[in-house]
């Protein structure tokens, strides 16, 4: 197995058969004349909404029903697969509109990789943000008590850990989460062989889930600031806000690792010649 | 990433290396004369039937061990998977047969972006009711007692939730489903890179197991008229019909939303010249 | 949707891009000289004795933990994810060298379906039966006392149900597997359109997970005869005798049913002219 | 079903229309001169570095969310998916870069298939080993009090069982995974007919899955040595020490009984004419 894939890197720094894409410009003027940027901003907003509709309402209905039957509801493990899921249907559906981020670490590690325009950067996490803050404030529209019984499904570091632990477990959970988006979206595989078949929004979604699986007791899970930031509004209590900064500096921190892994140790970007 | 998809959506005003097919009209009459067309709606029936069959028994025999042995039943996460994970194996033996539809929402969206016969569409929403009240009434047939003492599977606004919350959930959830659908079935990504590889009946089966994680609690989630139809006929008790045009209403404006969504927003159809 | 799928339709009366292959006849000397046709019969084996060995090995190590810890186990939904999953993974693994059957209803349906010759049909009945007697044996040999104290997996109808029941829910569950096995290897699918994309043992596995959500309350669910066969040997009580006939029975009216449904309405063969 | 396969195998001893890849050498020195040999070492660090961090962590805070809330946390059956999903992400992420092995008892059995050199084959199973201890450290490092409490993830042979048991679970255990890891990377596959497509990653993720759900009662499950030696250095206690052997000789078994049925029986390699 790892010969067949050995063989096939052999040529990669002689002869290509694949193009990595040139660098995307920090502003490309063309894009602003087209329908498809505005599209993109729209389909990161809806996505994001969604995202946050689904994931904190199964968080509320859950944390609803284990207070009256300990058993009764969807369980942590609902929890994750609610967003794990979510991911994988939305990047399935906006990939081809907008690549599919839905959440601001991605954009930035893609951005990072010069895989996007700075404008488009900015643009989309703005979009991402005022979609989870609708998102969460249309859960709090359809049970407002409940809402503010059950958290709101902000992020916090919970008894018992740290903030440094909760920094930690930010960083690693979206070091997780972006490596398997920049391995899913390598320009390299679609060239290779069918060893590996691209089937790229299954195991990002799988990557969110099993994040969710790991660090839901610790910090309930951010990995993504539009998440944790539309949370934290609607709910906008100290206890969300105390905390919020972990929320922005670990994913970030983790999608700059992942993208420095992938780009510089994985592809060996800097080292080849042009 | 972002890029990639840009640069292929650039072309779509210009020259076009995908055909959208032309809209259905409202009356077909080539269609009745072919075995294909009455086949299709003994799919959506047989199709239809088998999903109630195995949703209802799963929430029937849930409920059931849920009183002896709080924590022995599959779980509201286990009745997501069996409703869920039916539409993802339905579909994909039904779509090259009837489309696979199995939903009259999805009908009704795909009818609205005339990508269906008026008279197929009536047609298909008939034989998913008729398919749902046998597959329900197979369920009380192995189990009458059980089938009055545990609900029917019939859809309710819970306790704590007025019925604006339900019809708002229902909205919502099915806006999520059929969104997916249009995303999975467009023309346009048949004919695009293999960047976003189609296996549609997995994504459409995840945004129903999803839709029930979030909306278990509050309706018991319809999202599907027939589903509902069919529980409340064979259960037919007064509080499964008070709030039963819920989920008639609910996942019809959903679905329109989701066909407006996609076809005026993401694809632009509208200004777009022929 | 529909549409696109019912034009592809169209071309199957008059010139077929796709053949379905000749009966297979009763008695075929040619497949006794081979070496592939004894190795059949051993993937069947092997398969069939490892996915006894998963899945009744988690029924016994559930009920154990059950036991002591009510919410400590896998859950029902754990051992239906197990049956299915197991199914999923050998179907994927032993499709190339023996069809992948791992069921005698599945083998006696596609054998009605003339798409397996008398032979082949018997000695791969025989031989699941054989490694399912042996995979239920080493879960035994693990754990003798604790094997007879939680029922070795063995299936039965559960009280509150009658014999009817019983046999009603495994027709009704093996219609379901064998349908979804017959749609996903259906020789018209891979000469369509890329619509709807063939990821066959998925769909089957998920056959299996979700008929185990709907029946596990009901007779621990068969829709397999060399698993109940296998566990009903090795557990070898009367009471797993008793109703044995129905996972026998049931099964392969299930099978005959989806078979006909399949050939019969579905690709209207007996209807086509030659 | 069967029928095209066997067709499709006929050919095998005549006229083939694939090739297996010559052996491996024991050491190749050109190995040594490629920058994608180190870069699969560090692969190998990182993957199984993740692999333990999530695994291990979900382990961790089910235990501490079990001890307050028995029905509070993700249940077995989150740490099967855990296991499991981390192995299907990390293989899809890993397989371009070193083949995706994670696991020095999957390397052990491509090697004994001559699939691997001697050389690649040792630094992978250092690399692996390397890998686990830190991402155990990483856990330990966040929560030390926890770590120690809750047993720190470690393998031993649960009460109620004999070493014999635990060896026996752990080869059947690692026979499924390297099975499925053979039959999902065969060289013939990829020249076969679509009937069988591949996705290589979810039929071994799901193996891994699959052997949690039967064997976590049993061992907690190792089938890979450096899982198990990472969290018992960390952990660091004798209980964990005493039957440390159990998950090298077990999965070394499995991992060569896998191949040698692979390769022997399913191949018949040894019997062709070269």
């Amino acid at each position: 197995m790892a010969k067949d894939m050995a063989a096939a890197e052999q040529g990669s720094f002689s002869a290509k058969d694949y193009h990595d894409p040139p660098p995307e410009p920090f502003f490309d003027p063309v894009e602003l004349g087209k329908w498809s940027f505005y599209r993109a901003f729209i389909a990161e907003f809806i996505a994001t909404l969604l995202f946050l509709y689904v994931g904190v309402l199964t968080v509320i209905g859950y944390k609803h029903q284990n207070a009256n039957d300990p058993c009764g509801g969807v369980g942590l493990l609902g929890i994750a697969w609610a967003f794990g899921g979510m991911i994988f249907a939305l990047v399935y559906c906006t990939a081809g509109i907008s690549g599919g981020h839905i959440n601001p670490a991605v954009t930035f590690g893609l951005f990072l990789a010069r895989k996007l325009s700075l404008m488009r950067t900015l643009f989309y996490i703005i979009m991402q943000c005022l979609g989870a803050i609708c998102g969460a404030g249309v859960v709090k529209g359809f049970m407002p008590s409940q809402y503010e019984l059950q958290g709101g499904g902000a992020n916090s570091v919970a008894h018992g850990y740290t903030k440094g632990d909760g920094l930690g477990a930010e960083i690693v959970g979206t070091f997780v989460l972006v490596y398997t988006v920049f391995s899913a979206t390598d320009a390299k595989r679609s060239a290779r062989d069918s060893h590996v078949p691209i089937l790229a929004p299954l195991p990002i979604g799988f990557a969110v889930f099993l994040v969710h699986l790991a660090t839901i007791p610790i910090t309930g899970t951010g990995i993504n600031p539009a998440r944790s930031l539309g949370a934290a509004i609607i709910y906008n209590r100290s206890e969300a806000w105390n905390e919020h900064w972990i929320f922005w500096v670990g994913p970030f921190i983790g999608a700059a690792l992942a993208a420095l892994y992938h780009q510089v140790v994985i592809r060996a970007i800097p080292f080849k010649s042009k």
